[in-house]
């Protein structure tokens, strides 16, 4: 990575009418993450040292993420929306105390990667005095197509404004510059609003640098990364592709994903490799799998962390906070919630595991429920090594079972049982001799009568 | 809309064989709706006020179904199947009194939109005495082309008489058609069977009219919308159609749908602007969703409404007549059925809640059941606002809880609890020291033996 | 069939380092079953009577899986990997007793149908020497192109080789190859390494053959059925092609896969006609379903078979030994496991019932718990016909209920019930009045303090 200074600014101010939402367009989320967020933390790996992001006035939840992103990015308030240099010049602070490299970004196109950022870095530090990240399409029709001339960019032509022979060139403008910190501002200053709409176009600063003698350069980056959002559709679009991307990276590191298509990840997802997915997986925020460790289908994971060789699912639900250890099990129907599971201990089928730990190796039965809350508080249920809870238990909690405990099958637990000791809390058995059958005439009289 | 009067004849006697179903071929679904239901749907909204199925002989269900869509509707038997002008006339008592605008359609086709049906009679109030309905297809082989000459369709050629210049020809019948109801019947009486099957074919309205001098036009469809269906893979590229239809029907109005794709709509599910929709989600029939709610992944809605600011799922079930209200919680492996949740009620855990009221405020532990059904009758459960219902209660119905009562975890309630009120039904607990130890030691032999 | 003797040779030795996995690349799954296993099978349907499959050294788990797909087959181990000819070779011994045919093909083409290998087979007792499988592909750069004059396959040119005009030929070598018995041990003795990685390549028996005056023809394949695999992401691929096989096999015989692509089969499922599959469904092994069933969005099956007019889900999981009688219903969140169904009986929902029999007509309520593991051994529930266990029961086995008989909500049962009779195995309600009320002061008075 280069050593140069970079001041990067990200324009994040639009509104997103046709997102139809309250919300700020770039608040919308990819993979969990806001799409502005995608945009900062390609920044960030890219080497980016200062990041100035541009939002509308009254976005507070906008500079709040950018906060909690970025603790030393800046945000400025663009009052008025007046075109992409007039957005830009919203961070005349930052720019006033230019870095070797300033980079203009969009908050709404999350998928640029942080090689595409190094690309157009090293476009500066090779001498560019502005460089224009550029990308081949298909569908050139209204995007701004890059007019070059032996390595120089000279012009970005708009649509409205090309010949039929400039309209048949496929290498377009995705919007995204760098420019050398020496002439940054002043090119931004040097843009007027001259046109039909009367707005500042960041656009002509190409056409100012060429005609002040300096170097312009244009780079390649790829379609995908450089879409940007602007209905729910692109969203959803911009999601899959986000999707695909993660996809494959999981399948080159060694997953096996049996249907790849049908899981999807978040941003921060982490799978060793050996991890064998199966169909319909959806891994939230903030997931970490060990090697060995088998995801089966239907299952649904959030900040939680998954051991060595261990099996979860179908239809398992990982909350935040479930610390899977190594060769342990959580099955069918089975929720975890802020609770640590020791190696090898087991959840099968159909329970609720809330606030808990779970001692290693030991078993809970089918049906099993911890009672963490009591409408109020909620409290802890602490279930040591080598246990037995037998099926259809209610653990109410606060309460401690000790290692070796056996809790016989539909029990009711309310205060604390001593290691290797075995606890009931269920009624003993009656039976009523032919009572069934008395039962049945009665119930199928009474539904005689009321139909 | 128009004000000229219209009916419209459904044909809908084919048996499908291809389908390999005993089911008549258009009462196989998509959306939830049969074939033909898409199409009457789509007539009623197009302002056709008479319509007039042909159903095949002994097809009660197709009849019944009929009433049910549209009660003003006639059905009428084709009992020969000579062809589909002859099918048409199976309608002759309908036809015998013509509207302005007669239209025939196909019972097999359902995503014709209302607007397409509007073209069609537009053609035939600005003066057409037959139009017929054209799509533009990439792959014509097989199709009968549409040769206009200054605005007159002037013949359908079908594939085989077609010249190789006509081959060339991607404009294609779709076999729709609209009649002027002055000419209708005397252009269907006047088709013959002088033909390879002898069959009485409605494309031949086509040469008939032009030998009269009628105005004959081509109205322009999609391929998606004419699709027929003759087999279940036809039938499933069908749906999958439907359902991009109603995605990016929800896209546009403000909704996200993380994973558009994975998500499944009938044809009456209304959700609100700002619903947030993630994976694998299934709205069955008669769904409706208000703003602000979140259907979380893999759930299933059937029959169901959900509040503004509801959070329904992952996993949730909502069976027909769960009614939630605003600031819901039903979560996951909760199933709910015939049930009203008063605002901000929640059942967030492994419950099945069934012919059931949940006040406002009140909290369903996790593991709660209802027992609504004695094997005979059903019964109800009433839950009062603000109560709290303890982890792994069992409600035997009919019972009632008062508003604010709490029921302890664990409890079997069979009887009312009053107001303000605690009820228990639990058996106290028991721990007999160092048994656990025992049994295991005894457990173990016992496996040992047996192996 | 053919009644020649079939020889095939599969080449299954390869560690497939890109898969990165401690798993032979052949023991990697498509449906179900590892790849080589659909070699095996479809050379079995293909009338191979015998098989020899060449692993590599230290694969105990494919020679053990060898064995269980087709005890008669040999397995051979290729010490030294010097190309396929070589690997072909470490057969020796069985090629030594020529059959009629001697096929080669590769244990990682999983795709190639009985059919296909017929064809070859074909060429073979039609009286070709050596008959080698083609495809036609639309991106051939990479694959050995198949040079043909007259019907004689004259030469298999690599690409590097390849002249502009062969390099725009698009029918191109699969690798798998038919030898008539006769000539195959001496063909393949004579391929030598003098190349520049000194290997041993399949592909110059071609040259040898035509040098010898054989007849060698190419026979027509398809690309998708003789796709190799090498990376995680090629086997994602492939499965889906396998899925798809699968899907279309199921509709045309008269299935409804409500959205086909999000349905998941195995090798070996089998769908009677007029089946049913809602959406998201998954077969794992070993399932089959009689017609008239319906199988419900977000099922899991495996090991598992379902009687005719069942219905099965939503989201409900059947694990092996799950045998379902006729009109049986098995609802949501319920998980059934080595357990008979009689006709008519019921689980509808919230309930784990294993190692259990359900008599004919009986009604398991929702949140059933049948207790068959101690933590030691496995233990047997069973229910008679026509009885009914009330709601959130739990069952602790081994235990028999009779038939009629009739288990209160919520009770833990742990002694057999008779027929007919009733029984309870719960507390009685007991009710504090206001209690609940001074409960809630309380328990808000801690939360005040605490926060």
């Amino acid at each position: 990575m280069t050593s140069r200074s970079c001041l990067s600014i990200v324009l994040a101010a639009g509104l997103g009418t046709r997102m139809k939402s309250n919300l700020p367009k770039v608040m919308h989320e990819i993979g969990g993450l806001p799409l502005v967020g995608h945009v900062v933390k390609a920044l960030k790996q890219a080497g980016s040292d200062r990041i100035s992001v541009v939002t509308g006035p009254d976005m507070p939840e906008l500079e709040k993420l950018v906060q909690n992103l970025a603790p030393e990015a800046h945000c400025h308030v663009q009052h008025e929306r007046l075109g992409t240099a007039h957005a830009a010049l919203a961070a005349r602070s930052a720019l006033a105390s230019p870095s070797d490299d300033v980079l203009i970004l969009f908050g709404d196109t999350p998928l640029v990667t942080a090689d595409t950022i190094g690309k157009v870095r090293r476009a500066l530090s090779d001498g560019a005095d502005l460089a224009v990240l550029g990308f081949e399409t298909q569908q050139p029709f209204g995007y701004g197509r890059l007019l070059t001339d032996n390595g120089q960019l000279v012009a970005i032509r708009e649509e409205k404004d090309a010949s039929d022979e400039e309209r048949r060139i496929t290498f377009c403008n995705s919007g995204i510059m760098g420019f050398s910190g020496q002439h940054a501002l002043s090119l931004l200053d040097a843009i007027g609003n001259a046109n039909a709409k009367s707005e500042f176009y960041l656009t002509d600063a190409v056409e100012i640098a060429n005609s002040r003698g300096l170097k312009v350069v244009a780079v390649s980056g790829s379609e995908v990364e450089t879409q940007g959002i602007n209905t729910r559709a692109q969203l959803a679009a911009c999601e899959e592709d986000f999707q695909v991307r993660m996809r494959n990276f999981a399948l080159e590191n060694g997953c096996t994903l049996l249907a790849p298509h049908t899981v999807y990840f978040s941003h921060d997802t982490v799978l060793e490799s050996d991890v064998v997915v199966e169909q319909n997986v959806v891994f939230a925020t903030g997931v970490r799998v060990a090697s060995g460790a088998r995801i089966r289908a239907f299952s649904h994971l959030e900040g939680a962390s998954v051991g060595r060789n261990s099996a979860v699912g179908p239809y398992a639900r990982l909350r935040p906070g479930a610390i899977l250890g190594a060769d342990t099990r959580v099955g069918n129907f089975v929720e975890v919630k802020n609770t640590t599971f020791e190696d090898g201990a087991k959840a099968n089928h159909l329970s609720y595991i809330g606030d808990a730990s779970v001692g290693s190796k030991s078993n809970i039965g089918a049906g099993t429920i911890t009672c963490n809350y009591d409408g109020y508080l909620k409290h802890r249920t602490e279930i040591g090594a080598g246990s037995f809870v037998g099926s259809n238990s209610t653990l109410v909690a606060p309460v401690s079972l000790g290692s070796g405990t056996f809790v016989a099958a539909g029990s009711v637990i309310t205060d604390d049982v001593d290691q290797d000791s075995m606890a009931f809390g269920r009624a003993r058995q009656i039976v009523k001799e032919g009572k069934a059958k008395q039962l049945r005439e009665r119930l199928k009289a009474a539904k005689e009568t009321k139909s």
